[in-house]
């Protein structure tokens, strides 16, 4: 009820002419509604590159999707992704009794309003062959019609690529381990993958998928020099898929870009310059996961020196998370670095860095992350 | 950390064998996503009736919406709804270069669905006039494809309900006071409707829409004798409009029925047995609210006595808030009921009953609700 | 900017006169306040035994705690506790400098003011030794002080107990597990304990403490027939230690009485009608938590048929959790069932109950509560 | 139940040797735990200060507070507050048939503590007259008991603030409104203050207590050029008085201060270079405001132009809100500045600056802060 006498005086006092001051028997009641805005998502670059936030793999109403492609737009905006790509199935278009089949349809029908809101909509497509060997996303395509390769049979899967190719496409494989249970050996590094890789004609492979880490594709990532890739494949809403809040986001495709702009994902995406990123987990190739860490995490100068005792406030930037391990004596010691936000630690003079396994930092499908940093003065 | 070391031995000791144990390379994070649930919404009935929740007022890709109409059932049955129809626009398709017009399909597509997920779904549609007249909903109707008549021009407008009537449809009207600002004489008790009423084929009235009240609505909806409604008009996702958790919902109807049934809506909802609710907001008529707030609210028997005052538990059993105000003195008395929590109470010996006013309940449009209760003991 | 207008109008036409209309110079902005409301917590009850939501073992400033007495009423009274016993340590009382002993202040400082916020506060003491035997909190005492037997010196800890039992304490072995790393052999069924079971005079035992679990705890209670307790030992403050929100609440002992008072929770706890709750886990003797189960979960009628499969609705009407799993042929089902809300389940025709284990329930330390329900109609 | 799957692998491959592999019967539930962790709050700083995050006027058990002075750096340190300082009552101890009447003790049992954890804790008091004149807080002080002036009569008024003047205090004026209905003319630039004022011993003044504004103290302070102030004046709990969360914080003194420490925090009071911040609003001198508003607040190059309308994101950096609004021709045009978000903007080509008032954001009691910025390119 104060409330209500404070924003009375507040007309009262303010002089401020609030929409309408005479009653037209309409009140809006909005307590309760979703503010509009757009979060920002913390992410440092290092060396000159900007964090893009990403998200190369959704899905709407002109493939399996549930949404009209404006939604994805709009979840995009809210969320303060930087880049998406609808990447609607090619060969599989359940709606088809009720929504006319076109591939370049979805990217079309929201490019404008994508630009309006200051989100780099890339063209994409997803070739859709039966597992093995599965799908694969092709990005910076011009015409996502002219990719269908006649039918979704197993001898047109080279040919369904290919066009893709002769699009001079970004191409990554998705979600690698998909059906893993129910069809034995899909989940491996096929002929059919290895050629493309071969060829060049491969670029980038999905790490993780939604909720699921595919540990083996970093492995793969990492051996064959693929572009680390994390999407949501989101055929629903994201709002209702992901706990989306100050401290927890969509699965994304962190991507160290020279510039904001579609040349700049594209450069990065081919120089590798990517982070994977799901929940609290991170996974990537080492160099960038040690750049990307660098730029989050610091310990500063020790605050206060007790005897032989320094204590430092390491500190965490970022709106992701970090778990560092290490073992002292017998036991394992742990420090949680929560998304913006400190802990405190001591070392001893003398100890002029420390290392630690970050660990919910992978590197390889079984190998944590690991970092040093200096504890000086 | 300590949690992987319970899991593990959780694992180990209860025996329980969860789904794999022998590793396939595939990890799933799910920590950050959103849990498949039903959430309740906790609303007592009275004298026999169960209280319904239903959203009777939202659209598809079919009209303008920008979801399949599978999302309108998984956003209800997530928010704990029992009824929900899907109302798409029948004059105006702006997806119809993609989307074939047929103004059954939403409903036919997802009948079985929410079946399924034990929601009930209405047959209805937006018969979408020019304002004024303006938007009219057909509930319970058999063929959404049939009421279209001709074209939309004013001189249709009759026409359209007309088709709805011979229907049998159970017809209301959507936000009386839409472009209120824009339309002179719009948000009027128009010549249109009063006939339509005077011919008992006007059934109802929209005194929440999404997060607009319209006061003079409810001053209808009391005079003249019409359902009251609240509804969403939900284009876009319910997720991203309504901030919803345990204590906030989306704009609602709360049908109080007989049985949970189609019958059972339509019959309750034909003796004006709803109250709108809209975040904190409740309308009504009168004697419902009434036995909806008694329903809820409780102040028990007094818990303890010192002297002559007796200490009592005020308890609101319900999702629903109250605002209780009654003047003392020169001031006002504030009781803020929150969802499912007790305030404390005391009361003289001999004060055996006690009148409030309830600021966020409406039974006019400039009128709250007048609740008394006893204070035994 | 919206809710201005509406507030202003609420202000200028519903006729509520608000606290005050003239300015003084004061604005009161409590948009980021925490409202005051004691929220329930939804257990029910069975076989006429009401469910009393109770913390036996709390600290404050008289001991080595770090807050005044009616802080714990105030936390108990917002998260809708019933009972509470501040049990301060007798033999350690570290702020002995600037805070007088006194082992009956802190409960003689709140009496009053727990019983005007209808709080159940027992009287209670923590028998302070060194571990082994470690900490017994004394229920239901007369004078803590009288408890104090000379000094905290090995060859008095029969007699510490002792002084209780004169008092016709009710006794609890408090966190059995503490220091087990530290001190080997504490954590086991000692025969100083041993001995005090079997001349009556232990009466129950902490099996959960804070958010530890003490997994034999829970088998010697079953096995020496000790009431099973689970209670906070919170020394801060409760809201800095657990995430205190709708679904997620402190540890505590769910009482099962005849009546809502200090007799009827005596009552109960000699009687060992009790169950331990922690985070999302419960632990308690199996007939009690089998009763708990099925005044919490319900599989209701069928309603929906498809040809031989029967569709249910399983809801669990209590803030509690419930993870229900069974084999089915080679996998792991897994029902998940969240504080008030419902899942769906599906069972042939013929198949009229079903049995699950539920895996966040223990009726022994490495053994989880089978349930079974009737799948009707 | 995947969740499990994914952490047991992880514990098996990752190599990571958690905690303890080997069961000693204790399991740890922490799901719904509170982390330990510092929050940051994002303020920036201006012209080479840095923002500090002050509350000078908090309570403790040592006058009539409920927490030990510890709890008070616990809070801070996990809110992420650089600047405490606990003010306990000079002339009211109510707790001291328990506690030892020492003026210094909260500061010095603590003082290690926050040293430890990187909190500035400045010695202080509250000097507590009758009011009027009523309540001043003392900061760097050396001696609270020396402050004592006999007695709490309205004669020695003088007196106990002569003595904080004599230990070289920075004295400002507490909650200036306090008991301004009860008390007729308390609430007033009264003769006392006055003069203190005139003598140059009056620094501050609080314009923002809890959840007070205090817009008369807005005009004397920048009338007479004193120091504005912002502080919770706590006595129970931060976490149950605040919705303490990523977007909203307890009320503080943001001071804009050459260096972290001590003598920066004086140096910065003494310089007037502080906001006053509480739940959405801000309070302060109108350059100190504009700074703070342009190091948060940043419209960017336009991203994208459209015939001749360019198109902004509008950012603000800062955890602050800001709610910016201009008339435009009949109408209110507002743009909510969430903490770390962007709203979009539009300019036509050739408007090259534009002006708000920040509602949210007072200059004088009835006045909103201006602010101008530029639409480059």
């Amino acid at each position: 009820m104060k409330r209500i006498l404070f924003l009375i005086l507040l007309f009262l006092y303010c002089g401020l002419s609030y929409a309408q001051t005479t009653d037209n028997g309409i009140l809006v009641m909005d307590e309760f509604m979703v503010p509009s805005k757009r979060q920002h998502i913390e992410i440092p670059g290092f060396d000159g590159f900007q964090a893009l936030k990403c998200d190369f793999h959704m899905h709407t109403v002109f493939s399996d999707g549930n949404v009209w492609p404006a939604v994805r737009v709009g979840e995009a905006w809210v969320e303060g992704l930087d880049v998406i790509a609808i990447a609607d199935h090619m060969e599989y278009v359940p709606h088809s009794d009720d929504v006319k089949v076109d591939f370049n349809r979805s990217y079309e029908l929201v490019k404008s309003l994508a630009a309006d809101r200051n989100i780099i909509l890339v063209k994409a497509a997803e070739i859709t062959r039966q597992t093995p060997p599965g799908h694969f996303n092709a990005l910076f395509i011009q015409d996502a019609s002219a990719l269908l390769p006649g039918k979704a049979v197993p001898e047109n899967d080279k040919e369904a690529v290919a066009k893709a190719v002769a699009q001079k496409a970004f191409i990554f494989w998705n979600h690698p381990g998909w059906k893993a249970e129910s069809i034995k050996g899909s989940y491996d590094w096929i002929d059919f993958v290895d050629q493309l890789d071969k060829e060049k004609n491969l670029h980038g492979i999905e790490v993780f998928n939604g909720d699921n880490f595919y540990r083996k594709a970093l492995d793969w990532a990492v051996d064959h020099n693929l572009t680390v890739m994390a999407n949501t494949d989101v055929h629903g809403l994201t709002a209702m898929t992901y706990q989306l809040g100050d401290n927890s986001h969509r699965t994304m495709t962190l991507v160290f870009a020279k510039e904001r702009s579609e040349a700049g994902v594209r450069e990065a995406l081919e120089a590798g310059r990517t982070v994977a990123w799901c929940g609290k987990y991170l996974a990537g190739k080492e160099a960038i996961m040690k750049n990307l860490f660098q730029a989050c995490v610091n310990p500063g100068k020790p605050y206060q020196k007790k005897g032989t005792t320094r204590y430092f406030e390491i500190s965490n930037q970022s709106d992701l998370y970090f778990e560092l391990t290490r073992k002292v004596d017998n036991r394992t010691e742990t420090i949680l670095l929560y998304p913006r936000s400190s802990q405190l630690l001591t070392a001893k003079d003398g100890e002029n860095s420390r290392e630690y396994e970050v660990a919910n930092a992978f590197v390889r499908g079984n190998q944590n992350l690991k970092v040093q940093f200096t504890l000086g003065d």
